[in-house]
């Protein structure tokens, strides 16, 4: 059976994952992602940017687990989320002096959440095959009330998460709507990763725990 | 502070309540859905009625509080969710045959998954306030293979849900996308329970699970 391993520490994409029937292993790269930007052309989309990172981080997991026979056939899911604002790329806003700024430039009004997933099939230690693309879904913010705003800063959870806010926690009585797919706004596209795994040969229903195909 | 009651026995609305911070008291009505549909009008729009589905659940329930002192001050809200499909409501498909001869409908297509919401308002007893409304959501089918679909319904997933699907399980696979709010879909829309409360008077803040606003 082949081995699915996730190259991300997100527990909301590793929970979206075992929601939906896989448990993968967890490895976690520690790619110095402004280097990553820092190489790439000036004028590279902003698609191609969280494509980029997703690949540098399942990069460095596969050539971690090139050695390991317990690899021997896998898949290496590397995942990059942004939020585009206003052709700004936004990431972890870290401190609540920014994550309230970024909500007094979202509220009422729409962003697009950029989800970069890159899909590395390894056999033997090498990488065989490789897909890679970008998810991208329009969010339509609420606004909050001032009230509301602040006691969602003072939870900490918008924090520590791509564009200042999740879909599936607090965050989510603030998103009126979205036009697109939910799992890449939580951090990994199901839809998508069923593209890229089918790209490198593996069908996910295989992929299910406990349940093969 | 006021109780928050949730008049189902759904654990996917229970998941989207605790994940956006709210544990609510949950009860579980015996609304006979076929009796309330069979006494609207022949002619009532597909939104009204999970609309009074969603009221029938959550005045049952609103009953049976009214004379206990620990509900004094509380909200019920209650919830409907259908699939509307070439403008016919289904419901749970309960059986692998019906999950599988809706799936061969949707594959590939959209339909509108609507969520009825009823927030009745109790104080002492009685119903102050009430508010209530239908959320929308156009759902965008992916086409799964036949083998998915065949490891898809021998999960069991399917036969229980509204639709025939979920959004936040095993069937994010097969939704491409979505337009509308995620939350409504899996049974319960934050954004519009946040807009029914503060209708009644309720801050969703308060809510929070030791986070008082």
């Amino acid at each position: 059976m082949t081995v699915f391993v996730l190259a991300s520490q997100s527990p909301a994409r590793l929970g979206v994952l075992r929601n939906a029937g896989v448990d993968p292993v967890v490895r976690v790269s520690h790619v110095d992602e402004d280097a990553v930007m820092a190489a790439l052309p000036a004028d590279t989309a902003p698609d191609r940017v969280v494509v980029e990172l997703a690949r540098a981080k399942a990069r460095e997991i596969a050539g971690q687990l090139a050695a390991d026979p317990a690899f021997a056939d896998s898949v290496v899911v590397g995942c990059d989320s942004m939020l585009l604002v206003d052709d700004v790329l936004q990431g972890k806003p870290l401190t609540p002096e920014v994550a309230r700024a970024r909500w007094a430039e979202m509220a009422g009004r729409s962003a697009d959440l950029l989800t970069g997933h890159s899909v590395l099939r390894l056999r033997a230690g090498e990488i065989v095959a490789e897909a890679a693309d970008c998810s991208s879904t329009t969010v339509h913010f609420a606004k909050p009330e001032p009230e509301e705003l602040d006691a969602y800063i003072a939870t900490g959870e918008p924090l520590q998460v791509a564009g200042s806010f999740t879909l599936d926690g607090l965050g989510g009585w603030f998103v009126d709507r979205i036009d697109g797919d939910p799992s890449s706004v939580i951090g990994i596209g199901l839809p998508l990763v069923r593209r890229l795994l089918a790209e490198v040969g593996v069908g996910i229903a295989q992929l299910w725990v406990g349940r093969p195909a």
